[in-house]
């Protein structure tokens, strides 16, 4: 498995409300997608949601983007190292 | 104080050491910097790093950066949004 740092853009005026919502439904979906949602962060002024998931591939976290109902991501990173 | 993503392209090859140095680099001045620094994740391949942090303005997390001898955020957002 692999950490994936995703990045959308174009969701200006994203609330707390559907950011949660979207997050819910990922994790609804994980099993299944073999992706798991760990955090996602939104700013709702430049339109910018960044999710960070753990998966065995990036195609893996775009389908689970796509059964989860959200949008396409515009960029995608594995990111192995962390701090 | 707000949380800020911010994002450093053109890190091709960075090592886990040279991420892990920096963040303590940053972690160490961020009392006088009055910066927090939670996270970071890179992808040596595509040369991006992305940190997480808390401060009270994206200039601040610039200034903190620069105090730590890191090189200059390409990108960075308030991310006041997260699950």
């Amino acid at each position: 498995m692999t950490r994936f740092m995703d990045v959308h853009h174009g969701m200006q005026g994203i609330t707390a409300d559907q950011l949660r919502e979207g997050h819910e439904a990922a994790v609804a979906i994980e099993k299944e997608a073999g992706v798991h949602f760990e955090h996602a962060w939104a700013d709702p002024e430049s339109g910018t949601v960044y999710c960070l998931s753990e998966g065995p591939s990036a195609e893996a976290v775009h389908r689970a983007h796509e059964h989860a109902g959200a949008t396409r991501p515009d960029e995608i990173h594995a990111v192995p190292l962390a701090v």
